[in-house]
């Protein structure tokens, strides 16, 4: 029997890949709690059908489904905004308005793993459900999306929100008289255009009754700022409470931005960083009519959202120096042993078990050699988890040995001090910086 | 259409429920570290061959396994003891031993679901890889079972570990000269043996050659204590461990335990509660046979482990005084907003917009009224929010009135003051219980 692998497009977190994916949750909370959002979950498996027509065709053709013992035929979720519809469907009357809630889990879609790509991913999703003025709900959205790359220590220049909106298409296709039934194509269109060879988009754009020239000039309005700055912009609003938060300067209009997925209605926008021309980092935008869909009409509520996935996220991380560092700095502040005990005489393990629970239960982080070993040894063990002191406890029993493992300087201290002299030491911050 | 229903056996998690789940998930970090243990996460989905035949019957029958796009035979975890064996195998050269190593996360299984019993639920992994001492590893795993439970406020009295060892039983087999091939049986018999009729045991103990008498005079030497006192006993250095921590008062030797799963060599044990009868808590134990099983014998590593569910422990909190206090507590502390932006005059907003985002940078959790609403409407939704801090930013701005909402002390500030004024508010301590 071969060794077992993991599946295709899966992952797995060894401790340090772990570490920076906690670190990546804690960002991601912090700055939702900072913004009055709350998290929910949903299950990992829901029903085929939620999926069906909802989602789109892309995602759809992409689903983990499969039929239960119990005959149900489910999914594991692609994406979490029809869960979220569903739970709102069901659920508002007991809440009051606008929702801001934000959630964080696993997706899993059946796509070709790649870089930026894999089959199971964590998506953070972020949304304003039962918003009454379309403008400022999607404002504090954008500036949350903002807000949470600025919170990785991502600068301006780093990255940059596209931001645009479907009724600028949609009021394109009326003035130029294109029937209703092709506005679903004509988005995949504007969606694929950016990275399509020319040809190909003008043969497509043909078969629904316009052309590459027509489209381009539409676009060059707003890219020239000349359709942003008119006082009926459809982005005046928003540019205004942008601006208001000093965050504008962080967003490009981008007529190019429609996103793939079929509900969106209104304001769209995608982050994307400036140096590394990865896939989109986090995406989003206004889907008034899902909640409406999925409850048969009985509950209307206007919505908007944004989701950012932890893939992409992770390289940007690894290739910045600033965030990289914010990182490693996290990791040793809530992971490393704050304190190392070295068993110097085995004859005193009892002692030393019963320190170790003392200082433990004080909420004080400490390791220990499970089984006896030389002192040289469990002092390597020591720096090598990176802990703080080491606590030797040897035959001077009551007395102990604190030593500060980076400076070498140590102290005596009796069993009955060593709890309010620990937790004197470990309020000081540490001389020099936290990374080596 | 209907409107769509959570699949049978899966939970939504509403922000409330989901609070809950978070704060359980930071006491379950705070403990693992405190131990010195990292946090590793394997994939959702794994190969449905890794599950056949290492976990036991009990779990394969109750797979989600299905066939991928790609004819992948895949499952759902049911578990995530098998992924660990795997992960460490791969890897397990670029660690020094032991691994003490654990993990959050959701399985699942195709059960009935009932009271303490869902198809998808959340477990907390913690083993000890590749340790030489036994019984040293077995106790820091039990200390560390034991500390989580007094962790969310459960003292002396509300739960016991209950604990054995399977060669207890494996030796009673040798001396009644039964045969190894019936062994798992055996095992079977007395897992099952607590909640089945005395002849229904009986009958399938004469199966193999045993009479329940014979079972009952040794499960009664361990429970009487004088093959536990025995200096020779199977327990004797397991006890010394947990005696010299001061946790022995919450072990109880019981050989009625020696849990499901195919693969545990040794100690075994479970943590249950002593005053509502419910489904064990956690259990686990020793499986120094499993690593090298998924290796095809390449790596050999002595383990131990347990896992926790998140079905049980829930209801036991919201059930215990002290732990759903705790609870409600990280809750306010963690969650609510700390101030609430009242904008009393709209034409203010853009001074309001600026002065939310700069409080917010600071690490400050602030919300605000998305659209106008009248000042008493405002005041409202902060107090509902559990609000600390309400700022008002009105026709006087620059200057603003900082309101405490609980004792409606108010003071003038200016914006300029504002930040600093706000953060010696918020490192101040709330007068009074923060449980209203």
């Amino acid at each position: 029997m071969a060794a077992f692998q993991t599946v295709k497009g899966f992952r797995d977190f060894l401790p340090e890949d772990c570490a920076l994916r906690n670190y990546i949750f804690d960002r991601w909370r912090a700055v939702a709690r900072g913004y009055g959002f709350v998290e929910y979950e949903g299950p990992l498996v829901e029903p085929t059908d939620l999926y069906k027509k909802k989602s789109g065709d892309e995602i759809t053709g992409q689903l983990f489904n499969f039929i239960t013992k119990g005959e149900e035929d489910v999914s594991l979720r692609p994406e979490v905004t029809p869960t979220l519809a569903r739970l709102v469907a069901a659920n508002q009357r007991n809440f009051s308005k606008p929702l801001k809630w934000y959630q964080i889990g696993s997706c899993f879609r059946y796509e070709k793993p790649q870089r930026g790509r894999t089959r199971e991913f964590i998506q953070f999703n972020v949304d304003i459900v039962g918003d009454t003025n379309p403008a400022n709900a999607d404002a504090e959205l954008v500036a949350f999306s903002i807000d949470t790359m600025l919170a990785f220590g991502f600068e301006e220049g780093d990255f940059v929100v596209r931001l645009s909106n479907r009724r600028l298409w949609l009021d394109f296709l009326l003035e130029n008289q294109i029937a209703d039934e092709h506005s679903a194509t004509f988005l995949q269109i504007i969606d694929k255009m950016e990275r399509a060879p020319k040809d190909v988009t003008a043969k497509q754009l043909e078969v629904i009754g316009l052309s590459v020239e027509q489209v381009e000039a539409h676009i060059k309005r707003y890219l020239d700022g000349e359709a942003v700055e008119a006082p009926d912009s459809i982005f005046a609003e928003l540019k205004a409470d942008l601006t208001a938060r000093g965050l504008w300067k962080f967003v490009k209009i981008d007529p190019g931005i429609v996103r793939g997925l079929a509900y969106y209605t209104g304001t769209v926008f995608e982050v994307f960083d400036l140096k590394h021309n990865l896939r989109a980092i986090a995406g989003g935008g206004r889907y008034d009519n899902l909640v409406g869909h999925l409850s048969d009409g009985a509950v209307q509520m206007s919505s908007c959202g944004f989701a950012m996935g932890d893939v992409v996220l992770t390289e940007l991380i690894n290739r910045h120096e600033i965030a990289k560092g914010a990182a490693e700095q996290w990791k040793r502040r809530h992971q490393a042993p704050e304190v190392y005990l070295v068993i110097a005489d085995d004859s005193r393990r009892a002692e030393a078990l019963g320190i170790l629970q003392q200082l433990r239960r004080m909420g004080i982080r400490v390791d220990y050699a499970l089984n006896p070993a030389k002192i040289g040894k469990q002092f390597q063990t020591a720096e090598s988890l990176n802990a703080r002191f080491a606590v030797v406890v040897g035959s001077e029993y009551p007395l102990l040995t604190v030593k500060t493992l980076r400076t070498r300087d140590q102290m005596e201290v009796s069993a009955e001090q060593l709890p309010d002299k620990l937790a004197g030491l470990l309020s000081m911050p540490e001389s020099g910086p936290l990374i080596a």
